[in-house]
């Protein structure tokens, strides 16, 4: 039985939203995990009392009287906060207790907290967020999401390494496709960091990669060379593509919205643009650490928590710390 | 009499698409400029030909008979071909005899003979391309769009001047929220070059800089501290984000078009969608250089080129080119 962690003290609407969460995700999906609710066992139980019947034997309380605030800096927080339902969270799985760690919490205090107390794969300088962009064709996995502004042309191989293996357990797709964001397709194109990535990722053995691709080609899902599964950027330029794509679903269902109401408000309309809503994913996954950690949206609604408990399940299920781990140690870590 | 310069030779469809968009702008816009077709004439008036009657005492033709591929090396075309039509059409404007240059061809060698020939304003290291994004509310400039792939802080600065200058009077908006494009809002967040280039725009005098703003913001056209009209990246990010963003607009409308082909049809959606068209703003502004540059799509339909022919025009009309020189020399030029 898989032991699913989850942070109740994380989001915008702790501890209500998390329990929510968590009930719909063990009433709806199959009895293949537990739950481990983390944090103020008083307020945990106080919402649990709006839920009538719950199984309770699939559903434990993990008390941690201390939270983390959203605009806590992340290091300081995990450090002088031991008790937090972040630091606790990620402590089962350190004691070998849990399996994996959700949080909607403090993004920077979970990367931190799983960095320092989970450690990271070897070759992995630092954890990156992978963040799955919904398409008209197959959903696509661009990392690093936003957890790396600087990197170098090694981390960008070792996103490689992780998407790949993401997408192959997680996503259940035998042979993904890797390619390398840039500003063109040539090989001459890009800046210097992007320039040596790509002439490094032509030699990884373990990768397909289909080379460097443009921002127009994310969405496509395919490029000359073949389909596209993973998207490699540094934490700066997938932070922006992440946010900019959020905000132009919005704007387009909005201008939609307010001109054909009529239109919106069929259920085919619904389920046309049912893939854009990102509560269907709960979540992006952090990957590099030894673990399994699962980041959701400050605002995610209790459907996109229930999701990132599948979501996280479903990483135990596949053994993707242990495939990541055997990634980078046989098909060449960046060193 | 404003003259511009049109490449009759650039894009993907050439002459034909030129000819054909310089003949809607002599019929369709106020008669403050006459277009000067720069390329092979015997071509030029063969497309001409087919357009019946056409003001010709407002056409000129200029013969240049040679052709920059759109896979040639830019510097080594430009040097090489002296007699293209893009080293003969900025060339044109070295010598006072024409007041702007349009071109759909080659990108880096209308940037590199404009560089080589115009010359760069004082404190510009390189030129740079503004691309107008389409919002709900109001067109929003994001420079640089693809021309400088690695950039300091202080050419972020200069970015931040030509945007402010473009949009005060080309876009005819007098006090330009000016903004930094990054992950966050904090002072703290971003990379090395982005942090120094936050420092230094909320010091820099003649801009209203608004501060840092993420991705989800430039769709919205304001941030919390104001009206953005500008949004200041290296090229590598905006080209990134601008070719994403055509493809989500393209996704998009796909989807609508095949799921709801009644709704798609209505006179109605065209007008709503209208804005997304690209052709409606004709290209981007080549900003830094000094003199009119205006760069199109190699695959412009001939709409976009008349287009550009209007906002060329606009450019000069508005004394754009000394307004940078001013802004520079006076308002603090990056150096």
């Amino acid at each position: 039985m898989i032991r699913v962690a989850l942070d109740a003290m994380g989001g915008d609407d702790a501890p209500r939203v998390e329990v929510e969460g968590a009930v719909h995700a063990l009433r709806e999906f199959p009895a293949t995990f537990r739950i481990q609710l983390v944090g103020r066992t008083r307020d945990i139980e106080a919402a649990l009392k709006t839920h009538g019947t719950v199984e309770r034997d699939r559903l434990e309380i993990i008390e941690a009287p201390e939270v983390v605030g959203m605009g806590e800096k992340p290091l300081a927080a995990v450090k002088g906060k031991p008790r937090s339902s972040i630091a606790v969270g990620i402590g089962l799985q350190k004691q070998g207790a849990s399996d994996a760690f959700i949080s909607a919490g403090n993004t920077g205090a979970v990367m931190a907290a799983a960095t320092l107390l989970l450690r990271l794969h070897e070759g992995v300088q630092r954890a990156a967020i992978g963040a799955l962009f919904p398409t008209a064709v197959h959903p696509v996995l661009v990392l690093d999401g936003g957890a790396n502004v600087d990197c170098d042309a090694r981390e960008l191989v070792g996103f490689a390494h992780l998407g790949s293996v993401y997408v192959r357990d997680v996503l259940d797709r035998p042979q993904p496709g890797v390619s390398l964001l840039n500003v063109g397709e040539e090989d001459e194109k890009g800046n210097a960091v992007v320039k040596e990535a790509h002439q490094l990722l032509k030699q990884t053995p373990g990768i397909r990669y289909v080379g460097n691709v443009e921002g127009r080609d994310i969405l496509a899902g395919q490029c000359k060379r073949g389909r596209i599964d993973v998207v490699v950027c540094d934490g700066f330029v997938g932070n922006v593509v992440l946010k900019f794509y959020e905000s132009a679903g919005r704007m387009f269902m909005g201008m939609m919205t307010q001109a054909f109401p009529d239109v919106l408000g069929r259920p085919e309309t619904q389920q046309l643009f049912k893939f854009l809503d990102y509560s269907e994913y709960g979540g992006a996954p952090l990957l590099g650490v030894k673990g399994v950690v699962f980041i959701c949206h400050g605002a995610s609604p209790s459907r996109a928590i229930k999701n990132a408990v599948r979501v996280a399940a479903q990483m135990v299920a596949s053994h993707l710390n242990q495939d990541i781990g055997a990634e980078l140690a046989e098909g060449g870590a960046p060193r």
